[in-house]
Formats: structure tokens, sequence, C-alpha cells
């Protein structure tokens, strides 16, 4: 006997006589001439911002890594095991992306974790607060501004992080030499979970509503 | 202008038009209310192997970490950043989550890399390698075997991997702490890519075809 | 008075009041006819794995030998008398069988035995031990691998057994000839008697799940 | 790809559509309980002669070998690999099947075989004929009875043979022993390919048709 999840079986039996009846030919094409997706999504683990459910995407369309608020680290080539250094040397190395999108969403609880002044305290096992210290002095400089209230401050701390870690993406070697030719663009986009309003990051670096 | 990818865009307006049109009201509650998924899944980047898809999940169901290979590190409080962990920290004490689901998939790209000699050679900037030596000594105890065929080692270590997933992700204190106490279960599940099935693992570690 | 038991006798009284009747001319020109099946199955004697229930085959269509776990012999002309070598020259040259398929299954017993080191100790009078002793070294072989759980072993044990089988089919000089001349083929099949799922051998040995 | 006969997949899908979805419970059980079959059917590899059929049996009820003309040597401990020797031993020893039923049929193409004076003269590759050879003298004492049609000296050397492997099975120490027990009952059957007419063995070794 076993304990897994009820409503995991129960939606794994719904997809098995819906999406993968409908989608059965293209399971099958995928699993054996490979997955060739020509974007990566590097997304946060929150459960009301997947993907593929922003996207309408079907299997094989997009390579997704998930992390705690979606960030990117600096390229660090130190022999440490970097899961998301990891997930983007796959995505450009051996699928040869032409895409990477950096998407962060509002209410997220990492960005809030890192604004909050009394997560810095935590003990050695906090992980949570070390992995937000990606953020590096950002929080605090905008957590010291008191003109905007801690909605718009989460807003755009969810923001700023977004094109932290798209300049952090900019320092890996071969992102950066692939951007320079013009085979690989890398983007960033922000997920309205109340709205489902998407925001795409122009050159500037602001955020704007797309032309759907 | 911006260059944001338009199949993105048109799967976006598909989103809108449709799912979101009928769980317009869950989303606005999720948004408000915070997310409180029950259950977390440890999943791969691969783009054929979408959590939400497998089990047809919903917004606010799933929260989802998604790295290259689905891999759980061992507990290191060492002040490192590690995603993986914080991703764990986060379900298990801010969000409560009851189930932690660490789901591999068959021709996994990340497992092939691992069991690949050659890859062990590559120089400081081999993210993969060294997120793959995670599995420590496992891939080459298995690749010694020449009874199995290229894919039954594959898909065996797939299934080792994560087993050893499971085993690290129960030395994390509160993670061992919670399921003896029996308020957090533990599970393991493979998804074969080509025929959509699922397998669980069962008390043995055995991955089983659950009744539907 | 005799004391044939009463459920086969009731069984065969279903099989005149049913199937029968929908098959009488078929079995009454079967039998004027003689048999020409095209097919012959190499199975186990396991009560739960009748090839013509798996296959829903009707009569005249499978030349099916079964033996304990389903073994084939390499060619031995030295004499003896070799009952599954007989079943395979009857199929091949009397019949002109186009199709040997060795199929094994879950849970096999003869296969258990094969990977209990305690069997090889039986004394001169036990058949099975020898009868498993056509697998060689290989039971021993795999059963160092502890990275397997012993489900796994065994599953991995039934495939490798298959493809031992279909080696030494083919060290039977008629069945190499009529495969090389493509008049003959060579499958392995492998039937799950917990979820009646059957896998197919493909060119490289592995079991795959056949669209259907 | 693979070449896998097509009527077999077919026929498989049949399966799982009608009989499968009937007794899927009970194959569920039988995987997870084991098989625990009473009885053992000795039969022929003929397409048209299966037990499952002509017993209208069901999953986990027979255990049945086959091999060419229902054959049983006699008990031979001589470290050979006795495929029905260690198929009889499983049943008993392992099972604990409480009746074994040698089970003969008309227009047997062994028993031709061993009728055929012409037989005799195949090379050492002749595997039936080696077969064959376990009726001994049999055949050719039966041969020379010109009284009989040539059918009916088939269907006599199919009954006689038929009573031969029960006096061979009775030679096996433990059948002897647990059939004086009254714990093992043997029996003889002959099933009428072209009438559907099952004939059972009384106690003087005649063949009967049984009250349905």
């Amino acid at each position: 006997m076993h304990s897994f999840p009820k409503e995991l079986l129960s939606g794994h039996a719904n997809f098995l006589a819906g999406r993968y009846l409908r989608e059965k030919e293209r399971l099958r094409d995928l699993a054996s001439a490979g997955q060739s997706p020509t974007t990566m999504i590097i997304a946060c683990c929150d459960s009301r911002a997947a993907p593929e459910m922003i996207f309408d995407a079907g299997p094989g369309e997009l390579f997704v890594l998930r992390n705690v608020a979606n960030l990117v680290p600096t390229y660090q080539p130190d022999g440490g095991q970097h899961g998301t250094s990891a997930a983007i040397e796959f995505a450009v190395k051996a699928l040869n992306i032409g895409n990477i999108v950096v998407m962060g969403h509002g209410r997220c609880g990492g960005i809030k974790a890192a604004l909050d002044p009394h997560f810095k305290s935590l003990d050695d096992g906090d992980f949570i607060g070390k992995w937000m210290s990606m953020l590096g002095e950002l929080p605090s400089q905008l957590g010291q501004n008191s003109l905007l209230t801690s909605t718009e401050r989460q807003t755009a701390m969810e923001r700023i992080s977004i094109r932290n870690s798209i300049r952090n993406l900019r320092t890996f070697p071969y992102v950066a030499e692939l951007e320079a030719e013009g085979t690989l663009q890398v983007h960033g986009a922000w997920f309205d979970i109340s709205t489902a309003e998407l925001w795409i990051m122009d050159h500037d670096g602001d955020f704007i509503r797309p032309e759907l």
C-alpha cells in the first residue's frame, strides 16, 4: 500500500482522460526525438504562477527552472553545486535555447521575506535568508524608501529582482556571447496573480503591458 | 518595441480567453488570501514533464521546485546559497506543506549526463557535472552492470536517484521530525514521458503503477 | 465414478455453452484442415500469464510452449530429450511459423528462485535449480548490484533472461537462417501481471510499451 | 520501431478493453498475493487446444505446462535440464497443487510423428524424434496393429500416451507419496478438437464422457 496524495492521482487520471488523449502523438514523438524547447523560463515555485498555465504551453515547449523568487546568481565557476547555473548551462549548451525569460510575479513570498528586516537574523539553518541574500543590498536600499506602500515596495522589489537576475544571467560568458551574436535573447516578465495580467520588460527595463 | 517571444504572447492570450475566464474567482481569491498548497513537487526542468500537466493541477495547488534532474542535496547549513534547500524550507516552514513528492521522469538529460563517463573531465565552468555529482558514486556503481541495456540503466538510475533524493530530504531535521509526527509525508514518483504513465514509489522503494 | 475436478467440468460446460457455440465452425475447420498458426509463443507456466488471455487469442492462432520461466536453451543436438527445442523445431519446420515471441512476466517464481542464492545447494532431485541454471552466471552478476530493490532486480532479471533466451534461440541454425531471410521474426515481450500491461522488446533489447 | 505482430497487439487491446476491465481486481490481487492455483495442466503446444479455452479458466486458476504432445518423462535426477520435471516440481513442491491433469487431444502432430516410421531416421538435430522417443516402443507396438485405421491408431496412441505420462508422473517420489496421502490427485483427459468434446480418464484408464 501507498499513501500517495489522492488528489494527485485523480488529477493524473483527468490528464490521461483529457489532454493526454489529445496530445498522445506529440508526447510519444517528444520522447523518441528528445525535447527541443526554444524557450527557457526561470520562474518561482509559487503555486499560483506556473509558466505552463500562464503561457498555455504544451509538452515540449518550455524548459522550466523554478526556484524561490526566480533568482539567478552570477556566474561562479567555483566548483560548488549550483542548481540554477546547471539548468542555464543545460538550456544554453545542450538544448540551444533561443530565449530565456526571467518571470517574477506579484505577492512573492521570497521577495516578501527579503524585504522583511527580521529575516536577516535567522540562524545558519536559514536557507531562505541565505538564498534571498543573492539580492545583496537591493532590498534594504529599497526598504528605506518610505514613500512606497508595502505593496508598492513589494512589486517594485519583484521587478528590481528580475532586472538583477537578468544582469547576473549576462555574467555567464556563453549567455553574453550568444546574445551578442543574436542567437539568444534574454527577457523579463512579471505576472500579476490577482488579475492574470502579464507585464513584459522593455529595453529600458520597464515593465509594460504587451499587445496580445 | 520589444522582442518578447510571439508564441508566449499568443499562449497567454489563450490562457486569458480560456482557463482564466473559468478560474477568475479562484485566482483572485488566491491572490488576496495567499497560497496554501498542500503539496510540494520537486521536479525536473524538462519541457516534457511539467507537474501541472501531469497532475492536471490548477492555480494554488502545487508548490513546484524544478531543477536539473530533480535532485535534493543533503542538509548543509554552511551558509551557502542553496536554492533547493531554500524551497524545501519555505514549503515546510512557511507553507506547512503536508506532502513532498520527488518526481523523476524517463529520458532525463541530467541523469544521462551523470551516467556518461566523459562528463567528469569537464572544467570548473561545468555546472551540470558538478550538480550531478550530488549522486556521488551511484552512477559509476550502476554503470558497471553490463547486463542492463543503456535504456534500462538510465531508468534504473532515475529511480535510484529519486530514492537518494528522498534519503537526502530526510536529513533536513524538520522534514524528519514532521514525518515522524505524521504531519508531513514524503513520496517518490516517476513519469514516463513517452506513455504518460505515472509510477509511484511504495514503502520498499519500488515504483508501481497506482490504481487511478 | 471419477474424481475429475468439478471446477474443470463446470468450466468446460461454460465453454461449450459460450465460446464454442460461437466458434463451432472454426474449430471444425481447424480440425479438418490442420492448424496453421503464424505465431509461436514461448511463455511461462504461471497461472496468471496465459498467452491466450493476454492476446485474446482464439483457437488456431497461437502455438504455445510453456515451461518454467519461459527459458530457451541453446541448440544442443546431443541426442537428449529436449522438450523446448522439440517445440521450436516443430513450430519452425513443421508449421512454418512466421513469428516466435519469448514472453516473460512479472513476479516469476522461476526467476525468483534463480536469484535466490540458497537455491544452488539443493540436491540432484532439484529440477528447478538445474533448469534455472540455464541462465548461467547472469543471476549472480546482477544479484550483486545493491542499488536495485529486490523487485527491481527481479524485473531486470526477467528481462535479461528474455534477451538471453532470444540469443539462445538464434543458435538454432534454421532460426538464424530464416530470420536472415526475413521469413521468421523473433520477438521479446514482458507482461505485468499486476497491471496487465504488455511491454515489447525493441531492437536495442529494451522493453517498451507498444501503441495499441 | 518494432515489428511486433499486429494481431497480437490488437488482441491485447481487446483483452484490455474486455476481460481485463472485468477482472482487474482479481489480477491485481493475484499479483500481490501470489498465485495459488489448485490445478496443474500438462497440455500440448497445439494452437487448437489451449487449456484456458477448454476449461473457460480465468487468471490464477491453472498452472499450465505445454510441450509437444503433453509428454511427461520418468523421474531422472541425473543433473540434466528437465523442463517438464522442473514444472512438476514447482507445481507440487512450491505451489502445493492438488490436481495434475495430463490432457491430450485429437490430431496431435507430435503423436502423428511418433507413429510415422520415417521419423526415426532423422539426424541428431531432430529434436521432435528424440522427444517423442519418450514413448519408447509404444508407437511401434501399436503401429503393427493393422486392424485400426490410421485415425483410430492416432486416437489410440494419444490415449496410450496419456496413460504412459501418468505412469511416468508417478515415478516422481513426491507425486506418488502425496497421491497415496490423498492430497494430490492425478488425472487424464483427452479433447476432441473437432467436436470440442472432453473425455476424462476413469480408474481403469478408459476415456469416458463426463456428465456436465
